[in-house]
C-alpha cells in the first residue's frame, strides 16, 4: 500500500497536466529497484491529485501563485536508502514537470513522507494478482 | 470527533454510490456498542468522500482499475476491542458495497486507522446537543 | 512549510465563502508575531479548502447539518506559546466566519494540529525570495 496524494491549487489545472504527472510518479515507483529488488509492489501503488478551488498562498498578494503539496504514505520498514531514493526521485519528477511554470510564476512545490504501520491497515485488492510476476 | 475520509478514483463516481456508502459507514459508527456503551458519540461522526479526477493506479496499464482509500481518524484512548470492531466492521461494509465492482474490474480498497490526541484539537459543534440522549 | 487544509461539506459551498475564509486564515498566519518575531515565513503559508460532495454527518438524520474540519500541518520545533496562539487564533476566525450558520443550522467545526519533522520533507519554492524582508 503505497499512496501518493497531490493537493494543488486549481489555477494549475489545465497547464499543470496533473493526470500526466500522476502517471510519471506512479511509473517511477513501480519501476524503482534497490539492489535488484522492487521497492514497491506494482499492484499497491496509487497516485492521485485533488484540485483545491479555494486557497490562499502566502498573504494572498501573489496573485499568480500556485502550489502542489505531495503526501507520500508508505508502509514502515523500508531502509533509508530506499526512502531517500524514492523521495528524491519523485520530487525531481515534480520539479521537472513544473520547470516552465516555476520560471515564470509564483510556485511552491513540496513533498512530505509519512510511514505508517501496516498493522493498523486493511486491504482488499485484486490488482496484486494481475501484476504478479510469473 | 470521529472522522472518516474516503479518497476515490473518479471512475467510480456514478456506479460507486459514494453518498450511500458514507451513510452506511456513519450509521455503523453511530450504532456501534461495546459492552452496551456507544463507542462514538453520534454528534461527532463525520464521513465524507473526495473524488480524484486525476490518478494513476499501479503502472497505469490497468485501465479499468479504481481505488477507494479510507482514512479513519479517532481520538486516542479507545480499547483494542473497540478499535478492532470499528475497523473490521467499516471495512466489511466497504467490501460488500463494492462486491460487484470487485468481481468485474480492477479495484483496490484500503482502510487506515489514525489515532490523534484530543489535546491538540479544537471543536465547536452544535450537533452533540441535538443528539444527546434524554 | 505551513499548510492548512479545510475539508468541508459541499452544502456550505455558496454561503460558506470558503475562499474568503482561506484568505483570512492565511493572513492571520503571515501576520502572527510572538515576541516580535514572525511565527511563519510568509512564503511558506498555504491554506486551501476541499469541498466534499458526498458526506454523512452523525447518523444522517440532521439533514441541514454541515461540517468544516481543518488540518494544520506545521514544522516541529515551535514553542507551546506559538502553537497555542496559532490554533486559538485560527479557530476563532473559523467560528466567527460561521457564526450566522452556527446559530441557524447544524454545524460542526474542528481543527487538528499536526507537527511534522522538516527532515522528511522536500521543498522547491520561489515565493520565499519574493517575500524576503529587505
Amino acid at each position: 500500500m503505497s499512496h501518493m496524494t497531490l493537493e494543488y491549487s486549481a489555477n494549475l489545472r489545465s497547464e499543470g497536466r496533473l493526470g500526466e504527472l500522476c502517471r510519471k510518479l506512479a511509473q517511477f515507483m513501480t519501476a524503482l529497484r534497490i539492489d535488484g529488488a522492487a521497492v514497491f509492489p506494482t499492484g499497491g501503488v496509487r497516485v492521485r491529485a485533488i484540485a483545491c478551488e479555494e486557497y490562499c498562498i502566502a498573504d494572498g498578494t501573489a496573485h499568480d501563485a500556485g502550489f502542489v503539496h505531495a503526501v507520500l504514505k508508505i508502509g514502515a520498514g523500508r531502509g533509508d536508502a530506499a526512502k531517500q531514493a524514492t523521495c528524491a526521485g519523485l520530487f525531481e519528477i515534480m520539479k521537472e514537470h513544473f520547470a516552465e511554470q516555476f520560471s515564470k510564476q509564483g510556485l511552491a512545490l513540496s513533498l512530505e513522507l509519512n510511514e505508517f504501520s501496516e498493522s493498523g491497515t486493511l486491504k482488499h485488492n485484486n490488482l496484486h494478482a494481475r501484476f504478479k510476476k510469473p
